[in-house]
């Protein structure tokens, strides 16, 4: 999808849409485009001709798929045949400005509401170079990560605190040790863990990262921990402060329940990587004919700051399809901006029951080790132990980009032999 | 459902789900908790019997209905039947403090992604009073909108500024002198327009304040204007205050795109009565198994600082079911905590084609008029204009109160007899 900027016109912000619709295609996308720039049913005096031309939302195209004959999501206006369509709509950015959550409002805002609608999802978003320069995009992407935790190549090999609740903060550092001292780059708390009263980060913070900065004392590298802070702005910002002031390297937040408006203010006050986790977004992807492709989503989470963002992974134990998976993480390599000095890409975290066997595909798919690999079971579980674990992780990767499988690969690296025969592929059926 | 606190026990969080499964419903729910509490393939080393006792959820009941043949949603484990069920699990409050969008990560998370789910959705949550009385809650709640904009009793007779988006400050600036000469009690900007180029809220603010101000002095009667403030949590700060200097007394925001967290931060920095739009909510609920009823996530939004709350309108032009809409401002107007000291019910905001035709209906369902009802083309258009179209409101609502049918209280209230003439009942088919 082009984004048109001929001369002498305005920047618009394009939106792609799959929609299915019990009435003429053509008609719901103008309802679309009505809804979300004029929206009432009656004419009213100051709508002007010369106001709707500067600015009323356009119908850029409407292509027709199938027919079917029962609506995927009900509450629509009966029909007797359900049109899919691809609609592509544009406004232009006077309308909006740039503004994160008001772009939501204007191009997915009431959409899912339509009763001209038995299907909406917003596939894919083009924003003018200046709206994109406009926003902070990510402080770190790629080179900054890799930079934070010397980690020069490869995928960066992580892992996540297991159990997710209910260790001490002296019981999360001795796991740490453990797990830096076995070899990992990066490991995060997990979601469901931020401040609670058992592990205040006032606590946890200064105890992971009293290991962590001994580690990097003797070895010269600092492995990076992704530090859950979410929570309210104000309280985010406090507890990015802590982190930075004990010498952490990244934060972590749950972007869906924060919200983009409070993403944006903890990227402009941060110091440090931003790991955007993204728990609850199944809701918007798990109908196929409702909700937002990460495709569209992961863009506006990068302009607002996120350094990484969470993909599932391949044969994972979610619903969400591999097709999709990669979609998403090619998806957050892609420069917002061709040409542009500024890295603004994020690096895409694979997890869910990721092990040895999933690097060769991921690799083969991507065509890229610039992301973030977490294991649990699939490091913690490996039977000669977490440093054996991280080895076997490296080992499958260094086979997935020089092209050998795993088994020829494992004639010669122990601990992915020892991986192989402990860890079930999940492609083997 | 109650929550149970027997002596002794620490304070839980509960929720309520409707959930469809491939699986033995049990055995889903055990799915749920697990996910929501360690979550992970493998019996980690860490995860003690004493850790699980003090820090799994709990499955505290499943209750099984129907049983179909095909799924609801796809990417569930293959099955013979699917298995709806009521499930309700619950939390110690010490897993997740008294934070709301840490709450959303606990009780919403990864459930919609799990592949023993082909039906999710969160219908209810209980949450303890110490959680409760930790957050700040609406400042205004419905005494305190009723003060501010001088409306003793009756719904607040309230508008929409249309067209949505395209008004300059000062042709805005006129059409609020023309509404509120004509006796509206309430007026927000559309959710399409925050603070756009061609209308700065710099501008837009003092234009309208102005106006408002000016009828203020002359009449002694301050009707509320909703300035569209969503943006960044630095970025609304800034303009509530910029409300606030000028006189204004209530701003609006698109609470599902700033985010619970960018919302308890404006409550807590607001001195103005905060009204929610919660643009964006058909994703949660437009397909009936998936996603979250409003009654579990109004009262976050309340507990976060909601003022107000939009719920649609009955017969709108909307995919919603009349009987969602009024369960949804039932909820809002239950108190959170029987018995408390502080109000934490939010105002309800009908809208969306609301004409005199629903004041009845509305008023039957919910016995209260504690609830702002906006009508666009339902006031603007009306044949003599917006004072009468005001007077046909207001007395739509006394006929509802006192019980006598629109046709009959019409012959004494001439407006309201226009008004029914031009305005098609959409109850009568």
């Amino acid at each position: 999808m082009e984004l048109s900027r001929h001369e002498g016109q305005l920047p618009r912000i394009t939106a792609r849409y799959r929609i299915e619709t019990p009435c003429d295609p053509e008609r719901a996308a103008e309802a679309m485009a009505g809804e979300q720039s004029s929206g009432t049913f009656l004419k009213l005096a100051g709508e002007t001709e010369a106001l709707r031309e500067r600015h009323a939302a356009r119908v850029e195209s409407v292509t027709c798929l199938k027919v079917g004959t029962t609506p995927s999501l009900p509450g629509a206006l009966p029909g007797e045949t359900y049109t899919s369509a691809d609609v592509v709509l544009s406004w232009p950015l006077e309308n909006i400005g740039t503004s994160l959550p008001n772009l939501l409002a204007t191009v997915f805002g009431n959409l899912t509401e339509l009763r001209e609608l038995s299907g909406i999802r917003l596939t894919d978003l083009v924003m003018p170079a200046c709206f994109i320069e406009a926003l902070p995009g990510p402080q770190f992407s790629i080179e900054g990560t890799r930079r934070l935790c010397g980690t020069e190549q490869g995928p960066l090999v992580g892992t996540i605190i297991k159990p997710s609740v209910g260790l001490t903060p002296e019981e999360t550092a001795t796991l740490v040790k453990q797990l830096i001292e076995g070899g990992i780059d990066f490991i995060k708390d997990d979601e469901l863990i931020a401040d609670p009263p058992y592990s205040p980060l006032s606590e946890r913070v200064p105890a992971i990262m009293q290991v962590i900065n001994e580690h990097a004392q003797r070895t010269g590298r600092k492995p990076m921990y992704a530090f859950n802070i979410t929570g309210d702005t104000d309280e985010m910002r406090h507890r990015h402060d802590l982190v930075r002031d004990h010498g952490g390297t990244c934060v972590m937040a749950s972007v869906n329940w924060i919200g983009l408006g409070a993403l944006a203010a903890l990227r402009r006050h941060s110091q440090l990587a931003i790991h955007g986790h993204r728990n609850g977004w199944g809701v918007f992807y798990r109908h196929p004919q409702l909700g937002i492709s990460y495709r569209a989503y992961q863009a506006l989470l990068r302009l607002a700051g996120a350094d990484h963002l969470h993909v599932n992974g391949l044969a994972s134990k979610f619903a969400e399809e591999d097709a999709s998976v990669m979609d998403s993480a090619r998806a957050c390599l892609t420069p917002l901006l061709e040409g542009a000095e500024r890295d603004d890409r994020a690096m895409p975290v694979f997890s869910s029951a990721q092990t040895v066997h999933q690097a060769c595909p991921t690799f083969q798919q991507l065509q890229s080790t610039d992301l973030i690999y977490t294991c649990g079971g699939g490091i913690m579980a490996h039977p000669d132990g977490v440093a054996a674990g991280c080895r076997s992780i490296r080992a499958a990767w260094e086979a997935a980009s020089i092209g050998v499988s795993l088994e020829d690969h494992a004639k010669q690296e122990p601990d992915l032999a020892v991986a192989l025969r402990a860890f079930h592929s999940p492609f083997s059926g």
